[in-house]
């Protein structure tokens, strides 16, 4: 793990840093000392570890929770190459959306394809960073929207070390036999009317979790359009199970 | 109206009080000087103002956001008497229930022959209690699940000082144009088993609801078994609304 810029705003220390070919950025309280738990952050699709929603997330997960967060280029987005297999699928993708109609199936293909890598990947971000002392190892949360769902679901589904989770903005397809291998208190966050995602279907992958502790919150507005005050409401969500 | 008793427990001062035919009570934060929120309490079908959950919820809006709670017996209810007429609709909503199947009918008629009845009373209710010093005169919120729910959606369409609403655990049948009207916040609670609300007719009063801002939360269990933490966030969203 190597350290390739530190800065500090508002009372927060962002650090980035490359774990082999990956690409992230960790951020936790400026002067921070001792052990504190993480939150890993899933992108959405086409979006990066500093997309403007994830930042100012972290924000205020490390000023309002005391949290470690940190953040990862998916494969194929942010700094990182794209792979020809990747743009074929999203070739593919991009096709169905263009077509209109359900395009549930592309973007189940598309994720599946990227959670392959992405659940290794992000297993080792988290060992590295617990090394940290402003980190350390225990339990932590993991926090992801739309493709951040579609391949979080997977990691929460095979990471011991996840205690907690808040997805959403993602249906049913491709991950119902995830979702049944999920067990933590999970928060689910669903768009009333999204414009990507059928209600059926987030209903429906709400519905297919297998932990005991659900709960779905859901607001009116398309997909990109959730109410800052979930935020609040995820960060309260996090320090009950990690706190 | 005239108060009958008062004792304090834990911080908090309870004053019964009857209004012409209507028992009440009134929470209160002990030594509690000036004016503050009201909400109003609807208890469910078959409960009464003082069922331990509304006395808990009542507890835990006066000591932790200093609001005023009130809630009256609703008629047919409690130490009220119970009318010809009521035990003509309850023996039918009985039968409904013990035949099995769907008495969403049933449950409709008896909370519309109820809230002709409530609405103006609760009405009444409210301002004689904003008269006192400790209550004054501003805006309110309304707490109300099953029945309290089918009587409360009728009660927030019509009163305006209602500003924002938790409803919930209650299906679209009979209220569908009722929730066209509702247009102040709602927090909507749904129990996700729900063993006497089918989930389709409860997604379907959220949707009805015409408020701009409304969120449901669902959680899994059956009709009676709303999580605990869904209080402290019922509490967070009336100080945001009516703080």
């Amino acid at each position: 793990m190597r350290f390739t810029s530190r800065t500090s705003l508002n009372g927060v220390t962002e650090q980035q840093f490359t774990l082999g070919e990956i690409p992230g950025v960790l951020w936790t309280p400026e002067d921070a000392v001792g052990a504190r738990p993480l939150i890993l952050m899933g992108h959405g699709g086409g979006q990066h570890k500093k997309t403007p929603g994830i930042v100012a997330r972290a924000h205020r997960f490390v000023t309002e929770g005391g949290f470690a967060v940190v953040a990862v280029d998916a494969p194929n987005h942010g700094d990182r190459p794209k792979s020809e297999e990747f743009a074929r699928v999203a070739a593919e993708l991009r096709a169905a959306l263009l077509a209109g109609g359900d395009n549930s199936t592309q973007l189940a293909t598309m994720h599946t394809f990227l959670a392959g890598q992405t659940v290794p990947e992000w297993q080792a971000v988290v060992t590295a960073v617990q090394e940290l002392d402003v980190v350390g190892v225990g339990p932590m949360g993991y926090w992801g929207m739309s493709m951040g769902c579609g391949l979080g679901a997977p990691f929460v589904a095979a990471e011991p070390r996840v205690r907690a989770a808040v997805l959403g903005l993602h249906g049913v397809h491709g991950l119902a036999e995830t979702a049944a291998r999920v067990t933590v208190p999970v928060r689910f966050l669903l768009q009333w009317d999204d414009d990507k995602v059928p209600r059926v279907h987030g209903l429906a992958l709400f519905d297919a979790l297998a932990s005991a502790d659900k709960t779905l919150h859901a607001n009116p507005g398309k997909h990109g359009e959730i109410p800052e005050f979930e935020t609040g409401s995820s960060l309260r969500f996090f320090t009950r199970h990690l706190g």
